[in-house]
């Protein structure tokens, strides 16, 4: 049994405490979070603290705070030689307090409250100041049902940028589209089919492989109709940098 | 049965040609394309010509060929007072040449020639110039086992350009994610599941909901980490205005 104390109440807390505490082999001994309510009334049963010197004393400690936190958090950890990981995609290792052993559990997937997670979509990215940690941290991976590779901290940053192109700013680009809809009487939920098309296509094409649009087909005339269409500055922006870019990408000029 | 002659061998026609083929209540009597060599030697029972004078007499003509082409080849069908119809979402219907009753099917999808397509997840939108014809669309639509939704030339531009930020920018995003996971050593199979999570997303919450990472947390460290690891001047410029965008969006700042 892995006992794990778990430091911190965002989305990654959120759905690390769910799946803890359902997890054979692992035990949340605390939660440590500024605000215990939320967490006191979803989880009557765990124990729950913001008091340093209340910290129990456990095999692993997770930190899944905000990335600025990290540093300072792990100096404020009562304990010393005790395994504490951060899940942070672009924090070194080193920024975790050497009073302890380190190391870094950086999951590769979006979490939002409202979304359940499979775990076993999700990958962890380990790295450990030893051997032995790095088979504990594999360890609580298997557990959890998710994969695990190991990354160096400057390739779990590069890694980390490449989701936020992904995943934040995929999103984003929906975000931008459902505007365009809303402003233009258009449901949505049209676009939904295309925007999964398009994701599952990356599984079976490169997306090199997989671009279809005016920008691609070098297609000046459409482009012109949708960026003269696009009156506000932002999107037009956006539009002609991303078109530009593929372009570029596809050696074909404007 | 209804009768169809496609024009056009591009990624559209492709599927098409192989959807319509083997879909009963519809048939193919004719394709014309540039160069008749490919689709003759996947279809050899097909009629396949480059002779505009040789073209079949049918119930609807399709055009599945590029924005810039349509006008002249509408011109060039022989016939008059046909149902005569494009694919595309930036064209407006009036750009069919006048002598044919006019339509237009654009399919809210990406397609491309290596990746198979479940028609019951396209949505076609339909116009026409009268009530008959839109009919004869629908019914059309209805026999590929797709959706279809009635739009008007102006609201088929706005969700075209909507489907240009969903799909031909988010499948670009992962381009670029490609890019620096490859100068980075990282497999980029990683992300993966991150891509497919983030559209899936989609379904369930609103990408204003769905929104997640630094930009949106206002985390100005990792952020500035970010763009200085990106030493391209392009990755920078994205990176840069999508999560400035971002953060106007949630009303964050910089």
């Amino acid at each position: 049994m892995i006992k794990i104390v778990l430091i911190g109440s965002g989305n990654i807390a959120f759905h690390l405490i769910q799946k803890i505490t359902n997890t054979e082999g692992l035990f949340l001994a605390q939660v440590f979070a500024r605000n215990t309510n939320d967490i006191a009334l979803n989880y009557p049963n765990l124990s729950v603290t913001n008091i340093w010197k209340e910290l129990k004393e456990a095999d692993v400690y997770i930190l899944a705070v905000s990335d600025n936190a990290i540093e300072e958090v792990s100096n404020q950890i009562p304990f010393e030689n005790k395994l504490v990981v951060h899940t942070a995609g672009s924090v070194a290792m080193t920024q975790l307090s050497i009073k302890n052993r380190r190391g870094v559990l950086y999951p590769v997937q979006t979490f939002s409250k409202n979304k359940i997670i499979d775990f076993s979509k999700v990958t962890f990215c380990i790295e450990a100041d030893n051997q032995n940690d790095y088979q504990i941290l594999e360890e609580i991976t298997k557990l959890l049902s998710a994969k695990s590779i190991q990354l160096n901290s400057e390739q779990r940053l590069a890694l980390h940028i490449s989701a936020v192109f992904v995943s934040n700013f995929t999103n984003h680009m929906c975000h931008l589209a459902n505007e365009i809809c809303q402003q233009n009487n258009i449901d949505f939920d049209l676009l939904k089919p295309l925007i999964i098309e398009t994701a599952q296509k990356v599984n079976i094409l490169s997306p090199l492989e997989a671009q279809t649009g005016p920008a691609i087909r070098n297609d000046f005339q459409t482009i012109q109709k949708h960026t003269d269409f696009l009156s506000e500055n932002n999107l037009k922006n956006i539009y002609q940098l991303i078109t530009t870019s593929i372009q570029q990408t596809h050696g074909k000029e404007l």
